[in-house]
């Protein structure tokens, strides 16, 4: 184990650099930019989340001697190249939308300026970051949608990689989750955390009265009780009996949420447990949520469906050169002609424009850096000449997407498949 | 950051843990049992990824002063919970399949034994990395069955999270790829990587021909020419005059993969380069690669579909309480009533069975540990009593996938949607 992360970097990169620093190209000045052909799977709308996380990457981007021994010793570059390595630090500009932030198809979301040595080695990690993380904000906001003020509680852990489990509960925290089940989200991005029981904790004692009994001792009448193990209305009864009316939530985990939360709710009602809340679980994705609107649901639990990107699991994020200076000295732009593949050259500017209501209704993606009227800049300064300025709180881009999302035309919001909901301009 | 993985565990692990520390059941003996109750997708069978994984994520998994800090600040757990989560060491014994190995619906993959507080502990940890190797080993064995004799090189890692990539590559490994793009999985584990040069290489020169120069001065004639940033067949002219016939390999990665291949193919051979390999990439999956069969391609370069796990990212594997001690002292089976969610209690053993062809026939999954005639038995000795015990070299599983796959009945084989390739029996 290293905590570098220089070698989370495909190896072209690196024979890219060797041959380019052979011919003396790697020095000439470039600018990279992130952004995505399409919205994948029909979405309406992209949710910008990563970037912070980038930030955190880059600055442990060193190769160090147990990273040079390696290259050195698997014959990946020349010495070279790795003797550049070894000084490697990224000296150029990074701009980039905010976090919380839309993007629509072609929006330059992350622009990289430097040589083109040190901005090359960037792509593949920038992209892992981005496509995963922007993948699984883009889906936590259509959840966030449908669930309105009902809180969303992240618990997809355990079906996604243990590491992309971390990633996942920040990228849903930025889109309007309350909360996650992830300790080392808490731990390293201060996230609050959730959760109580397990149907093992059930099955472990004697009777589900015992464990109930157990649980309340431990954890309080505020806790929260699993309460289909068995039998659901017994459950109920056992719980508000041992609990009383001071019972915090009962969970429900499988069969039909919608026709189970009704007869729970009516049962609690019945006890006299109205402050007693429902929390249901069991493979929730944003059409369950939407479908369970009417039902005395009082949170979420979402697992599977969040951190698998609901449907799409990456954000179709590229990284491409659109500028790179000549043999003269001037930095002109550049795109390749692959057959369904298009990108634009330049380097670009990004404004948003809104229409008389004050929705968004454009985005205007510019190589002039003239600020259109009433036009919102959005890219910002995340990186000046190799050192970050561009940190901020994760609340504060959890607070600009909510702020966003009240500012997309209602369409936008619909759970099924369409267009990007603002055109995207090119000027 | 912390290299413990202690945390990376949802919260309801630990409020469980204190729970039962507090009744007493913590210390009751347990079993836990990870299994799928479906192939997702219509898969006709599963492949077992990420044992060796879990191995080395149980050696780190210890509540250092960092992690026991941030428990008590936040008030996941009370004092006597973290006393015990200090000394936490697993004592236990885990069995486990293979990796490389088969897997169907109900094979119990792995088998946790150990106090309740000891192995509850592990679920999270346990279920992250087997839900997400297994989901990429599963796909990448159709893609490799799909490419028959002509070797897949995995070059996912930008389009997922920066350290599932490298746990995806190690997958695919097992499953029978070639080689990797991503560094990291050649520090960590070994692998071999592979990779020469992206458009951008190509755009940085003024022309294509002086790109071409500098990539052949720098990494030889063998090395692999991207032939598609402008046009395909002046590329491939070019590309041929400066490297002669002793270029290695030329990379086509956009248009009508067959077609251009043929054409490639044609124009190679009309120009003398008869030993010129064609690689193909771009957005291949395993009916892509199946569609190719036909055509003179030479390799395949896999990305997006492969660590996405081509339409199923996770293998939706549970880890299930299905023993514990009662007050009484005896072992007794259990299991939840929970609709839809069906599971056998009792600690189980596994053998496949064979047809008189040498044909996988039968999955056997019993709670006798007496071993049916002529089976196989499937769970191996990984930890016992605490101490690591199962480790192999990567070698070994990726022989064992290759051997297990040659027993599969043909059917298995096909790639559209189907049952399990084998039926289980429970004895």
């Amino acid at each position: 184990m290293t905590m570098s992360t220089a070698l989370l970097t495909d190896h072209y990169e690196l024979t890219m650099l060797q041959a380019a620093l052979r011919s003396g190209a790697a020095h000439r000045r470039a600018v990279f930019e992130v952004f995505a052909r399409h919205l994948p799977g029909g979405r309406r709308y992209g949710v910008v989340a990563g970037v912070g996380r980038v930030l955190d990457e880059l600055e442990r981007f060193r190769f160090g001697d147990d990273e040079l021994t390696f290259l050195r010793e698997h014959k990946v570059v020349d010495e070279p190249t790795l003797a550049f390595l070894a000084d490697y630090r990224f000296s150029g500009s990074i701009y980039g939308y905010r976090e919380g932030d839309l993007y629509f198809p072609a929006s330059p979301i992350l622009v990289v300026e430097g040589t083109f040595a040190e901005a090359v080695l960037l792509e593949t990690l920038v992209l892992s970051v981005l496509n995963h993380d922007c993948a699984i904000a883009s889906a936590a906001s259509r959840m966030a949608n449908a669930a309105g003020t009902r809180p969303l509680i992240e618990m997809g852990s355990r079906r996604t990689h243990e590491r992309a489990a971390v990633a996942a509960a920040r990228a849903a925290y930025i889109a309007g989750f309350a909360a996650t089940s992830n300790l080392m989200a808490g731990y390293e991005y201060g996230l609050p955390t959730a959760g109580t029981a397990a149907h093992a904790f059930t099955l472990l004692h004697d009777t589900e009265r015992a464990a109930f009994e157990a649980q309340i001792a431990s954890l309080g009448e505020s806790t929260t009780l699993l309460v289909d193990t068995y039998s659901v209305a017994e459950a109920v009864a056992t719980a508000v009996e041992l609990a009383g009316n001071e019972l915090g939530a009962v969970r429900i985990d499988s069969g039909d949420l919608a026709a189970a939360a009704q007869e729970v709710r009516e049962q609690l009602d019945a006890l006299g447990a109205f402050k007693t809340r429902i929390l249901v679980t069991s493979d929730l994705d944003e059409y369950a949520i939407a479908a369970l609107a009417a039902a005395p649901v009082d949170a979420y639990g979402v697992g599977t469906s969040l951190v698998t990107g609901s449907g799409v699991p990456t954000a179709a994020l590229v990284y491409k050169m659109v500028a790179r200076e000549t043999a003269s000295g001037k930095l002109e732009p550049v795109a390749k002609r692959s057959v369904g593949k298009p990108s634009r050259g330049g380097r670009k500017y990004a404004y948003r424009l809104l229409d008389d209501q004050g929705h968004f209704e454009t985005e205007l993606v510019t190589t002039s850096d003239v600020a259109p009227e009433g036009g919102i800049a959005l890219l910002h300064e995340l990186v000046r000449d190799g050192e970050l300025v561009g940190r901020e709180p994760l609340e504060a881009a959890r607070e600009r997407h909510r702020a966003v999302v009240g500012r997309l035309p209602q369409e936008a919001l619909h759970l099924g498949r369409g267009y990007a909901a603002i055109s995207t301009e090119f000027a």
